[in-house]
């Protein structure tokens, strides 16, 4: 027999019989880089396939069949965890169970099937067909192989310590178990990071801005910095106690820092939702997490970029820090960029075409732009998952206003739905991923100076801050608001992924091998604990967003906390608003009325030498409803830089506009309650109606519900200033 | 420097800066399993990293960051050509244009990208790190490599003929927009054909089931072994005049006769549904090019599987032979059971968990267990597509009934999303691997060839089943619906998938070649004429199915055809329905208690010892109906095996149920079109009301509508046998 008969056997066999083996071989390696051993020659000729023996094909025939079938297993391993999940999850809430969260409880099945992967299973010794050839120089991507006459194309797979060899293929079931780690970064955060973005409550995102920024950033930078160094004197001293057996540097810890300060509160947040606890809380929590995911994201590649010019990687170069701080800076704001383009290109092509006919083709074309996003970003060497939220906050601003109704709710659906699996499915791997996982190394030392630097990186991060935002808030974050932040510190999915990225050396392992303990710790506990911390702490529960606030004002007293200046509140308003006042003036004016329907037209807010662009610009709806002379817009009084609709005739009261989430006038700041919020399923709009308390006038409109008003379909009356405004408010029930 | 440097500077420089980079890798590596030479060496340790040159690590890294962007670009290239297609699409449907349906369309995009990528990027050299090593005996499936005391994994990707050698990396381009075959069977067709069989129009597919599965089983062999023989004839007729290079077996014809049977009318079914055709019709083709599809697979495998016991692999043997067809009967059972178990299963998890109060959840459940169909077929050994087809069914049929409103939306909507994506992406492709694909085997006599023997297949394949259809069929397919079957004989995303799975050996090529063609032809032609042909046969367009048919009956006459006795219909009614008769009777007495809210209570449909049982698996909303003394269930008088509903006190009726899609009585087989339909976006239901002429009276209700009525809520009343019957038809309007 041909000595290159057993392989070209084993291809025409594959070619010929398993059809139906190969359909699945594909799908797990898309899923797991390392599950898979034997891939299929696909390239043998039919003609080589007349002399061989069939033994040997049927050998080969049934390996690549049971190959095969541990892959599928694998994959439904996966699929049972997602779906016993999911039914426990509607057992609790159906229960109104609250002490275990829906990703508590993926890990905890995780880690059952784990544990009865790892000592349930025997270690299977695999059919090694490993072979060693030992003339090579350097290691090359592609490998070409001659076997008498035959050429075979190899990939290059990783590197393989040297003590490993021999366990490489030791327990098949627990290698197919264990995904390649990019799959987390490719497949799984974009879907989630984008809901985020797009799910976003912009009102009182947009209201905390300032406050959510200055978290994000300033806070992880200097819980990065807290922990990283920290986390370094604990090396110190397990390398005085003789409890590190290899390197760990000072970047190695300062890595450690950044991943681990990437916050994720979504247990905190869907106990926050259920409940309905103060809004604005719930926006300081929701845009930290959702900020601080991105900026750990591009700390951490630069503190891996830190590359000091000499020999010596390891101490610090001021040249290489700056560096780094460009590169995080460069980073952050190509990505953020990236993502709002394609947000504002997919916001004109769905202004300009009438898509919105067809709430298919609107869907596909929303989802295609947002996805090309994440592409276009890592095209230009930015950071993907950075980008796709920032074209989430987009859409959501602009792209969304200009969808049909039926698009809303389903691009909403599309996402919430991929959103999910992909979380529980990061969760329940977690919990697999402890005991099935290979190379942890489990440093109680470690561990437990991990468990003190996160608690103190979180109060140097919370408390200061807090402090220094007070001074210049007008509605002071209150000391329960700061202990309830405090206390919502939880590590998830992005400290997971991040970790699990590489864990190549030895302190990378043990990071996450830290890392995925802290997760379940904090997720366990915070997650059980939110409910009496939240009733310890006076946190008003109960608030329906879309209700006007009780007349007592006790939402404002709550707000405002411990604070004492309350009363000065008007002298720091200008001083801390004005950027943002220039931002929305700018957004109102011109962003809106260019990219969505709404907004004054462009042909009053622009000079007028750009006449004939602002007619084009400006969409068609706009002018419908100034030409029927029913409304129009005049600059605010108030602040002239702000075009606002005014109803024309008997009552010339400034109209709030639909769309108008972050109006910055007197006194709305906290007493506006107008927003809609994203419900226990998430599916709502921000397009109900607003209800606000604006300084003691009640105003309740819309621009179409003023038009409807003025040709006398409303029928109820709220005093308002001395003049009656009429309302249809079947609408906003 | 040491020898083994460049590898670890490699992985090292990977791990450290191309943090962005690596992002992308793995998605490509998803989709390309033929574009990506370079894999990481995630493995290397920190250690390594210290001794090295910058300005290998800096080439290195260049070199990945290149491989990286064009992965991203290729990406972004079909981004580009779907998000062409959709609005193009968009403007077509504007200005109602037929002539090109999306798919043709995206094939020209695909096209005319695939030309600018062929003959307008410069042909790269690649850089190739390829190296033999010529000592081996044969292949293995993986290969450690010692370089200088470090191992490194390499795994087999293919063998390559000896001649390619060197053009292996001849333009990465190319390469890169060339994905692996599998993701086609795997990735793209799963949502395509689980939409198709979820989307499925119940009422009518089931009323001409018969003839459905006639066309799809007994059409679809008969079409291959025709196909097949000709295809021999002309294999014969290259040999003599010399154009055949290769060899080409029996077996090789036979198995384009199997991928080029499987008829995909997409694009006439879309005009049929905007025109409102006849609706028989839809469902006949419909439903044969549904299950066609699922027939050519196995086909296909089977002729694959056809080994005859001897040396000379393509002689006729009789054992072999029944060894393909019990293959194909056993894959065929059972890929069938697989799917419908799984959604029974569903159904049976949606009936008996009150999930429906969390509409995400629900979705999400549905998600995964569709998608483990698939892959239990597979571990199984069956054919993955073909279970979710028929999982597609089972879905639609029960577990859709028992899901909340919000989900059966989101299911649909969710399942239109991506097959729309995943059929026009292989369209887009299609178009592209005409000028990219770079193993083209242009044979013009196999092509004119294959014209002729699909145009002659389709014919052996409709008239004469036809023929014998009409013998049993009251409702003949009159002759102007057989040319329009005939013409319909479309090819499209599955002929392409199933020819592109295997393009190792010349025929094989000549075959995918081939196809190509065949696809793009139907397409562009077809679809242009439908329009034409449709008005030409006189076939009756604008038919709302969700209204009575118009009084005169006209739609009866059109039906019937030409058929001459149309009058002996009662005669042969009985014996053609007794099969299905005795299905519907179990399915509506048995299975949709069992697993769905609706139909006549078990306890009266089973036989007494099972009372207990009987009363579990009943759904309490059926007994609340039967409680209130309403309505009851009693065996029909006309055939009492089925048990219906009815109305207590004065009127009698039998009432239709809102999901007896398919009741069988007399007369009611033409005239009823009470079913909804799929409408142009597809998001319908089956949950409109039935509207339907039963024999002469009219009835429009549901039970829920009786419930109503008796208490009074209706107000629109209906001349009913002498008796008045009251029904509320809000919900109807």
């Amino acid at each position: 027999m041909e000595p290159g008969g057993k392989a070209a056997r084993f291809s025409s066999g594959w070619a010929a019989k398993a059809l139906p083996q190969r359909l699945m071989l594909l799908l797990l390696t898309l899923l797991s880089g390392r599950g898979l051993h034997v891939v299929a020659a696909a390239s043998s000729s039919g003609a080589a396939a007349e002399d061989s023996s069939a033994m040997e094909e049927l050998a080969t025939e049934k390996e690549a069949e049971e190959s095969h079938r541990q892959d599928s297993v694998s994959l439904l391993t996966f699929i049972l965890l997602l779906t016993l999940t999911i039914l426990t999850i509607w057992l609790f809430k159906h229960r109104r169970v609250r002490f275990l969260h829906e990703t508590g409880l993926a890990m905890i099945y995780g880690l059952i099937v784990g544990v009865i992967l790892r000592y349930g299973t025997p270690a299977t010794s695999g059919h090694d067909k490993s072979l060693s050839c030992t003339q090579e120089d350097r290691a090359f991507s592609t490998l070409l192989v001659n076997v008498s006459g035959k050429f075979f194309e190899y990939t290059l797979k990783g590197e393989i310590s040297p003590g490993k060899i021999n366990s490489v293929e030791q327990n098949d079931m627990l290698r197919k178990v264990t995904f390649d780690p990019e799959v987390f970064f490719n497949i799984l955060l974009p879907p989630i990071i984008f809901h985020a973005g797009y799910s976003l409550k912009k009102r009182h995102f947009f209201r905390n801005l300032g406050s959510i920024l200055a978290y994000a950033f300033l806070g992880t930078a200097v819980s990065c910095f807290i922990i990283g160094n920290l986390m370094y004197g604990v090396v110190k001293l397990m390398k005085m106690v003789g409890q590190l057996s290899d390197k760990f540097y000072y970047t190695d810890c300062l890595f450690f820092g950044a991943i681990i300060s990437a916050t994720d509160p979504v247990t905190v947040l869907a106990i926050f939702n259920e409940l309905h606890a103060d809004v604005d809380l719930y926006a300081l929590l929701f845009g930290e997490s959702v900020l601080n995911d991105a900026v750990a994201i591009v700390l951490s590649s630069s503190i891996v970029a830190y590359q000091p010019a000499g020999l010596n990687t390891h101490t610090f170069d001021a040249a290489a820090f700056f560096k780094s701080v460009g590169i995080f800076l460069g980073i952050f704001s190509g990505s953020f960029t990236m993502g709002a383009v394609t947000g504002v290109v997919t916001a004109l092509v769905t202004k300009f075409t009438k898509l919105h006919c067809f709430p298919l083709l609107e869907t596909a074309l929303f989802f295609l732009m947002s996805w090309s996003t994440f592409l276009l970003a890592e095209a230009c060497g930015f950071t993907g998952v950075v980008a796709v939220l920032f074209c989430g906050i987009t859409q959501a601003h602009y792209t969304y206003n200009n969808l049909s109704v039926e698009s809303r709710s389903r691009t909403k659906q599309l996402f919430e739905v991929l959103h999910f699996l992909a979380e529980n499915f990061i969760f329940s791997y977690m919990g697999l991923a402890l005991f099935t996982f290979q190379k942890h190394v489990f440093s109680p030392i470690f561990i437990i100076g991990a468990f003190v630097a996160i608690f103190l990186g979180r109060a140097a991060h919370i408390y200061p801050l807090s402090f220094f935002l007070n001074l210049g808030r007008r509605h002071k974050i209150g000391w329960n608001f700061q202990q309830m932040m405090m206390f919502s510190g939880l590590r998830g999915a992005m400290a997971f992924a991040l970790a699990i990225r590489d864990t190549a050396s030895y302190a990378r392992q043990m990071m996450f091998t830290t890392t995925l303990l802290i997760v379940f710790f904090t997720v366990w506990i915070i997650g059980g604990g939110t409910t009496p911390m939240l009733s310890w702490l006076n946190i008003r529960i109960g608030v329906d967003p879309d209700q006007d606030p009780p007349p007592n004002n006790d939402s404002f007293q709550v707000l405002q906390g411990d604070g004492p200046d309350s009363a000065g509140g008007n002298r720091t308003k200008q001083e801390s608003a004005w950027l943002f006042r220039l931002w929305y003036s700018f957004d109102h004016n011109y962003l809106k009325p260019i990219l969505t329907h709404s907004g004054p037209p462009l042909t009053t807010t622009l000079p007028a030498w750009c006449g004939l662009l602002a007619h084009c610009l400006t969409s068609p709806q706009v002018y419908d409803a100034s030409n029927l002379g029913r409304v129009k817009y005049v600059p605010r009084e108030s602040s002239p830089e702000i075009w606002e609709l005014r109803a024309l005739g008997e009552n010339q009261e400034p109209l709030r506009e639909e769309d108008s989430d972050f109006i910055l006038t007197e006194g709305d700041l906290t007493l506006t309650y107008g927003d809609s919020t994203v419900t226990a399923n998430g599916s709502s709009g921000s397009h109900t109606a607003s209800t606000s308390l604006e300084g003691g006038r009640k105003t309740k409109s819309s621009s179409e519900e003023v038009l409807e008003q003025d040709l006398g379909v409303g029928d109820q009356k709220i005093s308002s200033r001395g003049t009656r405004l009429v309302f249809p408010l079947e609408d906003n029930a």
